[in-house]
């Protein structure tokens, strides 16, 4: 049994190879199993309007609580080809449930890589017959398969009491960039029902996936699936399983971060100070989102200013004589006015944290995590198709 | 008399010079004197909720319709200064009112550079007294004096029927980077009402400087101010003043966007298909704020993926399944498919125009005008205060 990832928990198999999908010649196609006893699932989705077929196709699939299964791939999102691309999900579907002996229903499709190009359909086609007979202890290499401009591997573990919860991710931004798609296959071998999965998988993406924006594009694919096997015969209660959830997307989110395109810092944004946590963390993404003071963070520039710019644009209560922010912990500026030595403060470390207290006294608060803007992010998204 | 420029109307004088603000020893204070015999104005200012002390006063100022000077510097915005920043502003307004004989409340402030700095005042006073002197028809040297990372200075002439309008504008986006705040000066000879100046101030405003989007950021001291001498005796209507005034604007915001920072492309954005132009604007606004399809412009990458996956969630009405992309007039996706041949649009020019029509029989339509995001837009906003 893998010491973690998808496979680690009991009643989870997966199988990955190269279908040659990426040009790179890596593994670009997994399969997930849920081996049972119980097949209860949870997922979520991306906000985007505009939805790749498999999105479409996973979502009808989680509407009664139930996936046994979930075919991913990397290397083409089969998203904007039109009915061509949903026959093509379907295929896919069908033909996994028909070698798993599953209803077509109980199986998921995720996909990521490019926009608008139509599956190679005889790559997948021979893919998945191969997959369908390779499975077995791989999460490792699934989680390599599902990578596209990620540069590591992001696989994670959390020990219940009796059970456990795995994970795989990819993805350099959350409901993000078009073509670097967030993908996650949460499993766990506890017993619980689909509501209760829905309940812990929803608390812990809103503070965690969900607060992750690095460069505040949302993709056409983004997918979380939890899955559950119950093989542990163990029941935890809500909370123990809201605690595994949160602490394994938490985990993953961090990994996610430090794998961002282009990454050379880490960067914490929490906004307080204002009326409502929704307030705090529409600032937050306001000034996550904002070039400028992302390629001040870049150039490890404490240049406090860009923050009061970016913040005094956000829809949320403020006092604008009174707003004040701190890098590292230390106040750079206070009443809306910098402090002595705000300039010299320093930001060369790979962690940057961020505080910005809005002036007034009211329970909002949230954080959002982000990335710096840099020359390699640029050099990343110019070239990516081309 | 001035060819272009501010000092091209009768009835205005400038000053420009070097009082040592810049680090660059560049002319970096201005002051632009309307003589009359009429003394009416309009301005539009910042929707920053954080504005620059100027700001505060210049508002004041506009109030009645009438303003007589206004005073430029560069190298400093005095924003977020707290009450100093206050003080100082307003002390400024009274040297030159004093020195001109003027009420301080008829003098207009207009700051631009690094924010959270105090102004250095003994060079500004120093300037002002050496600027009340030096009046004359120095409009293009007033034009440099206000340039940031500006790399041109940029005056403009629009000639009516026995009266003109000139002007100057510096900013490398609108509504824009906190160190790059958009100041534009517009004086006419012609005869008009307060009210009639406001009119088509506005007016123009909202579909050029408005539209303008390089980064999303908004600055703390973005200002436009249009003065009104009467000396030409001729009272345009209504209409030819609109004209002049949406002139005198498409022009300067031209070349604002020509000079943005980094910029290699400029990009034009007009959506339609959508219920109303509020939505349009919306939609265009949200694909030119996107750094990804802005990296892809500037690989001149047709890219067209990346525009369906940031309009699909802009604040729009759309049909998902009915999404069609130009780029320079060339289908690349229609239906939310892409077309044969997408990959292979040529966009090596500097110009590229994106046209979205979002699927539905409405008739809302917006154009947003923006640039790439390239390394020198990196560079440049990562290394400008440290």
């Amino acid at each position: 049994m893998s010491t973690t990832g998808i496979t680690a928990p009991a009643g989870f198999t997966a199988a990955a190879l190269t279908a040659g999908i990426k040009p790179s010649g890596n593994p670009d196609m997994a399969l997930v199993v849920n081996t049972g006893p119980e097949f209860h699932a949870a997922a979520v989705f991306t906000r985007n309007r505009v939805v790749a077929s498999p999105v479409k196709l996973s979502r009808q699939a989680i509407a009664d609580g139930q996936v046994k299964a979930v075919l991913y791939n990397a290397g083409n999102a089969n998203a904007c080809n039109g009915r061509q691309g949903d026959l093509d999900a379907a295929e896919l579907q069908h033909q996994v449930a028909e070698l798993l002996d599953l209803s077509p229903s109980d199986v998921g499709i995720c996909s990521t890589g490019l926009i608008g190009e139509l599956l190679p359909m005889g790559k997948l086609r021979a893919g998945i017959d191969k997959l369908a007979t390779d499975l077995g202890d791989n999460g490792g290499v699934a989680a390599e398969a599902i990578m596209t401009t990620d540069l590591v591997k992001k696989e994670i573990l959390v020990q219940g009491n009796g059970w456990s919860l795995g994970g795989m991710g990819k993805g350099v931004g959350m409901m993000s960039p078009s073509l670097a798609t967030m993908l996650v296959c949460f499993t766990t071998d506890a017993s619980a029902t689909p509501e209760m999965l829905d309940t812990a998988l929803r608390a812990a993406t809103r503070v965690t996936f969900d607060t992750l924006d690095i460069d505040g594009s949302t993709s056409t694919n983004d997918t979380v699936f939890l899955l559950a096997s119950g093989a542990s015969g163990v029941s935890p209660t809500q909370e123990e399983l809201n605690a595994a959830v949160l602490a394994a997307s938490q985990e993953l989110t961090s990994k996610l971060q430090a794998d961002a395109e282009g990454v050379t810092k880490r960067v914490a944004v929490t906004v307080e100070g204002t009326s409502t946590d929704i307030q705090a963390l529409d600032a937050a993404r306001t000034l996550a989102r904002d070039s400028l003071f992302k390629c001040a963070m870049f150039g490890s520039d404490p240049n406090w200013g860009r923050v009061l710019a970016a913040v005094g644009v956000a829809d949320a209560d403020m006092d604008p004589e009174h707003i004040s922010v701190y890098f590292n912990g230390q106040p750079v500026c206070v009443d809306t006015t910098g402090t002595p030595g705000a300039r010299e403060v320093d930001l060369s470390g790979a962690d940057i944290d961020v505080l910005v207290h809005l002036g007034i006294d009211g329970p909002g608060r949230a954080t959002v995590r982000t990335t710096d803007l840099s020359h390699d992010y640029v050099e990343i998204n110019s070239a990516y198709s081309s």
